[in-house]
């Protein structure tokens, strides 16, 4: 049984964090207090650590050397530092050296091992980080460590997000009961100009790092890889989970399925916040596929209606435009078949078996007025293929936020 | 030698066209003179056709029809009707049944067989397509036709394009000269609820049916497939080529680069102005990606930037983010060296050899006040594979249009 708890990635025993200002964000203005730049989150002893990153092969130094340092500590880390306001990507040799030493200042300020460190940026692209900014920011966080630090390392890991994003669940199995707690920060770009998606999982329950590893790829899947607000993936983008153990409950590699519903639960909460915070969306929108002859097929056509601009502006509009959906499916490359294809917006069938319902259409508006939008398309490939995707509508206002000339 | 001469379908010998008002599309306001919506284009005698159609899996009943007709005729047509206002799209049985006897009423009106007729609908997707209404049409423009009949003919394609889309030229081989002209329109979406590309291509060269056909794939490839407004692919999209023969000179199988590079000349310009055409476009970006692994890579890599939210908003805004091009870039799945990547706007170097050139910023923002803009990416794999793509930028005019409610 899961239930939703307080708090967020220190709701899991054996958990500190803190979030802290260091310049690296533009100083705010007068008056107001600095902006929260620098995260630091740590476990109470070495953890079991597993991580997912960006597929995109204009990848940021921080990305790459948390991936190494996971291999090199064989799944432990003792320390995540992340700062915002600068993505340390696409900033050659001296980016590198600059991750490595973020890396350095942590472990000497919470006393580990180098390797034990992972490490994660957020912001504009192509802009050297001030390492000066980041070991004293990390100094200060390793002296404000607390159960309490949470929420300020929440804050301090978003750019022009519109809302933290943190989330927390207790899991009650046969064997005891553990917790899973997690932030993450969106798609806010017109300062960092990328969608950068960070998130930071957390459990006390005792999981091998492999064991993790499995189980955070898996919930990705169903999870953060299941959202989209434009279609991007940024050079930043990384998922991290950290197990402490403290509550002596062990998820055993022959039964992970209480960890998934737990990480899932989690990811999963946090991944439809990331799509309701995205530039300029008004709805959450729910596409699920079936009927599709392979999962592949059903994720392929799932992510092709959710990238559509038609579908969309269309959502945004209000207008229960059914020949869009079907035509996005239709070329999203999965098997499809006109004639058995049906399409509903909310529970109102608009496209039955090839056959237009369009009588339905005020029916469907309705459901559209909505701020929460299910739609489901059956492709009619006569498989059991499903799959679900979350995406947000396209309104004048994403153009407007990623248009403006940078100042 | 190519050169651009006046007139569209009818510039090359043996061809003539109509274009004229059968009340598919909406009645007008009072006192406008009505929507012209039925178009007809007819050789002098059979001619060699070739077509390439759209690869949405929801496709209309027209493309399936065209399809059959060119494989039951072996590549030869005496008529090409053309109907706007409806799409005759996702119309079930009915909707085959609609399309069949729109040839049947062409070929009777010109007094040719039902199966050397291709038909092509554009518009409303999921609505009946009036046959009584097309039966006239088809009569009424079977008595208009001639040699003037072009611009009329091009009217009757549009939907909501913004302005007609026509061309034509000369072309000069050692073996005497012959000519090419072509209609298109692009995508206009509000009523149609679809971006629906349909081109028509005429050359008095003589040249089989086997050898037309495989010029205009090869051409396509290089202009209308490589041209994007939102990523979109519709149910309806189709290009046809006709050859009359009636210059006299024969492309021969051995060497049909004359006819490659006048179908090009004429398909080209009328690609890149259905990118201008498009929705709230305001400009036209053209996407050279170079070094890359072979040519699909650089296909991909180039699709990818033209259809990237983040790219065309920046270019929108005015703003030299080559950080949004580097990540789309990037993220497309071709091969890509980041340390060895490089991206120019204009002649603006931004990003050479994994290094940042922020210091030419403001020149580059100089060039994308311009409305056609250069953008070339260097993937940095070591290869020769090139490719280019045309797009446009995306305003908020594109969510407008598509967002409206439609009435």
């Amino acid at each position: 049984m899961i239930r939703a708890i307080d708090g967020g990635i220190t709701a899991p025993s054996g958990f500190r964090a803190a979030g802290v200002a260091c310049g690296i964000k533009r100083a705010p203005a007068a008056g107001q207090p600095a902006a929260l730049d620098l995260a630091l989150v740590t476990p109470a002893a070495p953890a079991s650590a597993a991580g997912v990153f960006t597929t995109n092969r204009a990848v940021a130094a921080p990305v790459v050397l948390s991936r190494e340092q996971l291999r090199r500590s064989g799944g432990r880390a003792s320390a995540i530092v992340i700062n915002s306001g600068c993505a340390n990507a696409c900033t050659g040799a001296g980016g590198d050296a600059v991750a490595r030493q973020m890396a350095e200042a942590a472990a000497a300020a919470v006393g580990c091992a180098v390797d034990e460190v992972l490490v994660a940026s957020t912001g504009v692209i192509g802009v050297a980080l001030d390492i000066t900014k980041v070991r004293a920011g990390v100094a200060s966080a390793a002296r404000a460590l607390g159960v309490d630090g949470s929420a300020a390392a929440t804050r301090a890991i978003m750019t022009t997000d519109p809302f933290p994003k943190s989330y927390a669940v207790e899991v009650e199995t046969a064997h005891g009961t553990f917790r899973v707690g997690g932030m993450a920060k969106g798609s806010g770009m017109i300062e960092p100009r990328m969608a950068t998606m960070i998130g930071v999982l957390t459990t006390d329950a005792a999981v091998a790092p492999a064991v993790l590893s499995r189980a955070l790829t898996r919930v990705c899947d169903e999870t953060f890889n299941a959202i989209t607000v434009d279609g991007e993936c940024s050079t930043n983008d990384c998922v991290f989970a950290l197990a402490s153990g403290v509550s002596g409950v062990t998820v055993a590699d022959a039964d992970i399925s209480a960890l998934v519903e737990g990480l899932r639960a989690v990811a999963g909460h946090l991944a439809r916040e990331i799509v309701r915070g995205g530039e300029g969306a008004t709805k959450l929108v729910t596409i699920t596929v079936t009927g599709a002859a392979s999962v592949a097929d059903a994720r392929l056509a799932a992510r092709t209606v959710a990238n559509s601009p038609l579908v969309k502006t269309a959502i945004h509009g209000g207008d229960p435009n059914w020949g869009r959906l079907v035509a996005a499916a239709g070329r999203s490359g999965a098997e499809f078949a006109i004639g058995r294809a049906s399409v509903s917006i909310g529970d109102v069938p608009l496209f039955v078996m090839g056959v237009p319902h369009d009588e339905r259409a005020d029916d469907a508006a309705r459901v559209l007025a909505n701020r929460d939008i299910t739609i489901t398309i059956d492709v009619g490939a006569g498989g059991s293929g499903e799959a679900t995707m979350w995406t947000c509508d396209l309104s004048a206002e994403y153009v407007r936020i990623n248009g403006e000339y940078r100042t």
